[in-house]
């Protein structure tokens, strides 16, 4: 099911701007057990993105898509995806943009992705060859620019590869193509801080809010392959998939145990009331 | 008027990877005096772009998309600028493409913009305060990843200031948010070399074989602010515009003439076949 700002369509204009320049944004949620999960945080990184973009997504259009999302999901009998895209709309040739453009609300439906169970205790990842280019302005929101995400998703085809963890043009790690990225060293967290790249991810926000409940130290810092060499559990979060161990990084040849504090915050994650 | 492959159409479906991830490239042709400037070069740049991007774009395609630009321009009684999309085309949700994707071709036709005469004379610019990432897999190529640039143009109102001057985060001046740039200094030319960022243009392309024809040195090399400060002429160009002296920077208050190396360059461009 597809909904442009609020009506049934499977289509846009081309002039639209989310098409012609990538001007937009977009979160994905699971719909899961009748339930919109951490739908108030994807809502909120919505609306920094479009201040970050200068969208104009007024608090009136934040409640239209609410109830958008809300009716879309009323029809639903099954777990779900939703997409949300937000773009400036549609407007003249050029990257100058009016300011009294029509935002665009496209929300679409997607059928839950099934992974096996086995995820959940351990996945192999590679290094992805692509780089994340260094862009303070962009970093941290989920906008439409995703080439880098793409090429980097499409270095391998190797299924019983699950992921790929990216570095910047820096060498930091940074995230994989669909995930951040904890490592735990010495009973402590850390993950990548995203001021010049990366997506800051919804699940990602969860579990630093779950160590702090837990008294976990997190350190939210610069990473290196050299801390993916020396960690004792690494493991990739999103919304969608919750928590994958990481057993496996094949590029560095390391491989690491489904570890305790990686137990530890699965189960709290999955304890946790996602609808707060 | 809009054609998608082949049809005329003015929506596409929202599933196309275009929207969803910038997940193509785009071209924009003068057509002016009944005549299709340059396009043999604007289809050659495409096709560089697809291979870049692993987007599949063969020669039936190729063919086709020429045909179709053919078409529409049959139509027009006027001068206009024609835009072409290419896209990966439409697929599932995921960075992960397949493929077997259909390749989306999107030609649409614009008025020819306007410009004051003045302008050919000089223009004032700026010194964007957005930079433009590093990223060595998608520089020089016109992809739809282009938020650098949206918010590069919308740094400013004022109708006075034609163009923004944009820097990498290097420090290095790469290009206009539209346009490529050139220095003249002591009687050589000089325009950044783009392996790291920037959008190597089909003007730019011209402009270097006819500094190589009129036998005007001229380096392809890293630029910096200080280079702006130490030039006697400075020009902006795209396939629209053709060549703009710069007159005058307001952030750096710089001022320069409409010197003889621009106007050898104009008259050299006036006098150029374009649909060689």
């Amino acid at each position: 099911m597809i909904l442009i700002n609020g009506h049934p369509e499977n289509r846009i204009e081309i002039t639209d701007r989310g098409l012609q320049y990538g001007d937009g944004l977009f979160e994905t949620i699971a719909y899961r057990n009748g339930q919109l999960e951490y739908f108030a945080q994807h809502l909120s990184r919505l609306v920094e993105g479009c201040q970050r973009l200068k969208i104009a997504f007024p608090v009136a259009q934040q409640q239209s898509l609410t109830k958008e999302v809300n009716a879309v999901c009323r029809q639903l009998n099954n777990d779900a995806v939703i997409k949300i895209m937000v773009t400036r709309g549609s407007g003249g040739r050029g990257y100058r943009y009016q300011t009294d453009m029509q935002t665009s609300r496209i929300i679409s439906t997607h059928s839950m992705p099934i992974y096996p169970d086995s995820h959940q205790s351990g996945i192999t990842v590679r290094l992805c060859q692509q780089r994340l280019a260094i862009n303070p302005t962009l970093a941290g929101i989920k906008h439409l620019n995703r080439l880098e995400q793409v090429l980097a998703r499409n270095e391998w085809q190797d299924d019983s590869i699950v992921e790929g963890l990216m570095l910047d043009y820096q060498d930091q790690l940074i995230e994989g193509t669909m995930s951040n990225v904890f490592l735990v060293q010495n009973n402590q967290l850390s993950t990548a801080e995203l001021s010049g790249s990366g997506i800051a991810g919804i699940m990602r926000q969860q579990l630093i809010k779950i160590a702090d409940r837990l008294s976990i130290p997190l350190h939210i810092t610069s990473l290196t392959i050299d801390d993916l060499k020396s960690a004792d559990e690494v493991f990739v979060c999103n919304s969608l998939i919750g928590i994958w161990p990481v057993t496996r990084i094949t590029d560095l040849d390391m491989h690491y145990s489904h570890g305790p504090l990686t137990q530890t915050l699965q189960r709290a994650l999955t304890s946790q009331n996602r609808n707060a």
